[in-house]
Order: C-alpha cells, then structure tokens, then sequence
C-alpha cells in the first residue's frame, strides 16, 4: 500500500480520534508530509510480517508537551535529519521506519523521514493511540532497548542516549525536550524485524486513514454517526466503540507541568439536569467519570468530538462552551496483559483506581 | 612534575580555597585520586606549553549541584569511564586532559581520569577558581565549541551532545544532570594544544599544591596567616589578598534551585557591634556587602575560611554560629577583559552591578 499526499486528510483526521485528546496537533506536520509527498511521491507502507527478520527498524517521532507544537512549529527538515543524524550514530542505514504513536502529529513524523529516501514505513505503530510516556510504548513494554537513540532540536542540536531502561530514557528526553524549547524529534528503540514482530499494534496507520475516510463520510450529528465506527472498529485490533456522554464543555484547565499538559475537563448536560463528566487529562484523556462514576479509563481510548460534526478535538483545543461528544473504545488486545497494564494501567499515572476494561463496564 | 598520592591533601586544600564555596567537596574524589595514584602511580602535570599544537586535550569533570555530591558519593571507575567513552564517540585517542575548574572536586576528575593511562594532565584551568555555568569556563570564552561532549552519570548511561553554542550546552547538561540525581560526569570542550594555551589560566593545579601547603605551615589564625598568602598570590596569576571581615555567621540559607545551590549567608562581628556582611551565593561566593556597600564581586575570589584554622569552608558546610573570616583575591587578568566579564560578571548572574576590580575597591 501507498500513502499519497491525498490520503492525509484521512490519515490526519482519524489520527486525531486515536490520539484520546493527545499526541501533538497533526496540521503542521500533514502540511509538511504533503510537500515531502509531492515532491518525491508516495511512502511505500508495508506489512510488519514483509520485513526481514534482520531488517534495522527505527522508530521516529516528535517528545513533548503537545501544546507546545501549536506555537513552536516543526521545519521539514527535522525529521529526516534526525534519522540521518541516527544513521551516523549507529554507523548504518535503516531498513524502514516506524511510528511511536499512531496517535497526533507522530503517525505522521515517520511518513516524513522516510519521504525521498524511497524507505517503507511499517504498517503499525507502538500504541495504537497516543500516551504521553516512552515506557508506554508497546516496543518498551516487549523488552525493546530504547537506545542507541537520537534526539535532534529546533536548533539543530544533536544528543544521543546509550541508556538501557525505558524509563530511565523517558527521563533524560523529557529533561532535555524542556530546556530545548519544549519539544523535540528522537529516533529511538531500534529494532530487528523479528522483534517489531510481535511489539508492533499492527495495521494502524492504514486503519487511521480508513477512520478519517469514515469520519469524513459519515460527518455529521455524533450520535448518527455511532453505527459506522462501532462497525469499523468491530473489525479491528480495538473492540467495543460507544458513546459515553453528550454535552457542552463547562471547565477545563491544563498546565504545562514537567513537560506534559496536565489538567482536567468537567462537560455537562445541554439542558440544566443530568449528570456531568470529568475527565483527567495528562497530555491524553485519561480517565472518565460520569457523577463520579468510572466509565472508561486508560488504556482503552476516550475521545471528545464536535457535536455537530463528529470532528475529534485534541485537549489544547478543548475550550469552554464548546458542544461535544465522547466516545470510548477498546484498547487492542496488546495491553491487556498483566505485564502491559503495568506500564499504561490508571495507576501508571498516579490514579487509584484498576483498569476496567470498557466491556465490563455497563453502558 | 608529578602529582603523588602524598600532594593530594595540599592539592584538595588549594582546591577548596579556590573554590570560593562551590566546586563541589573534593574529600570524596580525593580518596579515589589517591586509591588510583598508589596503584598506577604518580600522574604526569605538563606545562600547556609542552603540549604539542595539533594535540587532542578534553576538558574533563563533575556537573552538578555541590550539595548532591555530598549525598551521591562519586566512584572510582566513573572519571576513566567517561574518558574512554568520549574516545569512543570521537573515533580517537586524547593526548591529555584538563580540568574544567580548580576549584573543588573537579581539580582532581582530570588526574583520576588520567591515572592508570599514563595520560598527562596539564596544569591548568579553565575557571582560576569554581564558576557555576560552562559559558563561564576560560575555554567557552576563548571561542572553543562545547562538543562533541560526552556525559557519564552514576547507573553508567552514556549521552553524548553535538551543540555548538557553549550556553545551550549548558542548558541540555544541566536538565540531564538534574534527570540522573543530581551530578554527571563529562568530557567536553575539546581543543587542540594550539587553542587550549592562549584559553587555559595556567598552572593552576601546582599553584593549587603550594596554596595548600601555605595554608597548612601557617595553620592558625586567619588574619596572622595574611601575610604568607598575600606573597603567595603576588607571585601567582592572581594578585591581590585581602582580608574582608572576621565574624561569626549568623545566618546561612541555600536551596538547589534549577540545579544549583542558590542563597545567601549574612555574617556579623564576633562582638555586639560593627558591619555585617552579606554575601550571595550561587554555588559559589558571588558578591559580598559590608553593610550594603559592595566590598567583592565575581569574577574576583571571595573565599570564607575557618577564622582559627584558616582552613577554608566551602558553601555547603557554612553552618550558623562558626567562626570565620573572609577573604578577597584578585581575578586572573585573563578575566578582564570587557568580552570575558561578560561571561563571568555580577550581570551573568542576575546582579544589577559592575564587576569593580578588588584592587580599585578602597581596604
């Protein structure tokens, strides 16, 4: 498969929806993905299980505060320089490249880097949603070394890490995106083929392009638009998709707290009775409560989308007065082991609470 | 001339005087200097002079908050670990090292560094005392680039940096110190033999030694040992001594702040009447007031010593109720320039006052 510069609309779009509120506005970086695209052609997507076992994967993406990517814009050259400054760290090309999160900008980053060197992107990403921490990546979660790895800034500054444990790495980056500006581009968690095999959530970046194309389709009253995501998501590595709420948006305050947007949400009926949702937001939509009830939380997706249209809204954009939905999703099947939930699990955020996985929870 | 285990009590006492408070405590790395000089023997001081002019020399020592590493004791495998991992990342052996500072712990990294390679260590700084900031370093100011840079920390994660501008080095060092507890060790600031000898405040280590022995034969009272040190300095590249106040401190508060320890010391006469003094503190001894009135500043050396002993007393063990006396000791001239104040004046460190040489300041 091919991802053309006319299919990141789509891609973009459900991008968004999988990104749960996080993940980095995908404007920037789709602009800069369709003059890579158009000026060398399609990236050439491929099936995880059409690489080598030897193959040498990187995965690339941008480490930061999202918010911080609405103001401090991406250049075109950020992403493929960092996969050479990679290559010359390691002292050997890379065989294809690879997606963090399919989540935001991210799902996009690997498409760029790989733009003009005639490199397949995998088919898949690392958490088939977007979540704010590098040991949350399923390839970390499967044992996968996060180094050698590149960190490449705005300014052009380069820093490798040879650091054995994710999350001693997810440290040092966080440390060194905040005193870079706030955000940068790392390549990272180099993998063998045979060891992105069974790390990846496969297929996702084909299946945000298919959810935008339905997104888009179906545009139009949320509720309406249930049917066909729950159809679509049905016949996926995610499950059950239903709809948690409908309301307008009455607070929600973030701060930029240790490199991540942290904060909460409260959305209350459209008429003046009913129940009202809090939702925890770290960079992502967390945990949703309704009257202090727990209707989904992390890692199954929560994600809040115009009312009107159906258009997911990432949390920067979230604003008061806004008129929204929200749905919530089954994570893929990865993350339900008891050694996966450990890294993404509510208590890996500091909440109180187990996972509940969505379809044990009643509608 | 050779450094022995037997010159390292002269050297750590020089090294503390020189430190005007900060520097970090070289009790620690003095203990592993000496384990390594008894088993690989005397290290090798040369004169930059003799350094060839196309010799590879890397500046080497500790990054960090002094308090931390009274807390984080250092180990004898990490200056020699960060070595041969710089040598590593540049592809090529070093032909010397060199300190970063003399003051505190770091007159002692480069020949730890060294032992046991038989590795010259040139004597000489890049500071004539402790400074907080690498921008400040001699090196820095002389135009020398920060990388490529290597850092060490205590679990044994290697990062290495490509930043050309020394104060964004800084910047990047300084958050990964914090990220791994506190303190780092780097090798960075790399020079050829030609930059290093008009950049280099010469012959600071051996002036270090007899600076330590001075203190020890007229061990006692601060202002009866004046003489002695006030000959020493003459003869040296600094110049003026003076003695500031003799008091007991009556009021000491730092807090590590951004990485540094951050405060103040207010220090009144050992009778009921009479000026006090206060001096600022980052890291180091910055500026002192009598009475308001500005009596040192940075880059001029302000240093606080026990008032019966003379032994110097650096900023994290300045305790209410001791007795001490301070003095004040001219800057090297390398310092006064107008483009080297710039780096190193009371303005650099948020001060709104010039940098008024000791000399031209009324006794």
């Amino acid at each position: 498969m091919q991802i053309r510069a006319e299919d990141l609309d789509d891609l973009s779009l459900g991008a968004v929806f999988l990104a749960t509120g996080g993940g980095g506005d995908p404007h920037v970086p789709q602009l800069l993905t369709e003059q890579a695209l158009k000026k060398y052609g399609p990236a050439q997507l491929i099936d995880v299980h059409d690489l080598a076992d030897d193959a040498h994967v990187v995965s690339i993406g941008g480490v930061g505060a999202p918010t911080v990517s609405l103001e401090m814009l991406p250049s075109l050259g950020e992403a493929s320089r960092t996969l050479e400054a990679y290559e010359d760290h390691v002292g050997r090309k890379v065989d294809a490249v690879v997606s963090f999160e399919i989540g935001g900008g991210n799902s996009l980053i690997p498409i760029m880097a790989a733009a003009g060197r005639g490199l397949p992107v995998v088919d898949g990403d690392g958490m088939g949603r977007a979540l704010p921490e590098a040991q949350m990546m399923t390839y970390a979660i499967a044992g996968v070394c996060p180094s050698p790895a590149v960190a490449y800034d705005y300014a052009g500054n380069i820093t490798t890490f040879t650091t054995p444990i994710t999350s001693t790495y997810e440290r040092h980056i966080r440390a060194l995106a905040m005193a870079s500006g706030g955000m940068l581009t790392t390549a990272e968690h180099p993998m063998t083929g045979a060891q992105l095999k069974p790390a990846i959530i496969p297929g996702t970046v084909s299946f945000s392009v298919a959810l935008g194309k339905c997104l888009c389709e179906n545009r139009g009253r949320a509720d309406l638009m249930l049917p066909a995501l729950q159809n679509l998501f049905a016949a996926s590595v995610y499950g059950e998709c239903r709809m948690l709420f409908a309301g307008k948006v009455s607070d929600k305050a973030t701060r930029i707290i240790g490199g991540y947007d942290i904060g909460e949400a409260t959305l209350t009926p459209f008429g003046d009775d009913g129940s009202s949702l809090v939702i925890n937001i770290k960079n992502e939509y967390l945990v949703a409560k309704l009257d202090g009830k727990v209707v989904a939380t992390v890692p199954d997706l929560i994600v809040i989308v115009d009312y009107e249209t159906g258009t997911p809204i990432n949390a920067e954009r979230l604003r008061y007065g806004q008129r929204v939905a929200v749905f919530a999703v089954g994570c893929p099947d990865f993350f339900r082991t008891p050694h996966a939930l450990k890294a993404v699990e509510p208590r890996a955020f500091g909440f109180d609470m187990d996972f509940v996985p969505l379809e044990s929870i009643e509608a």
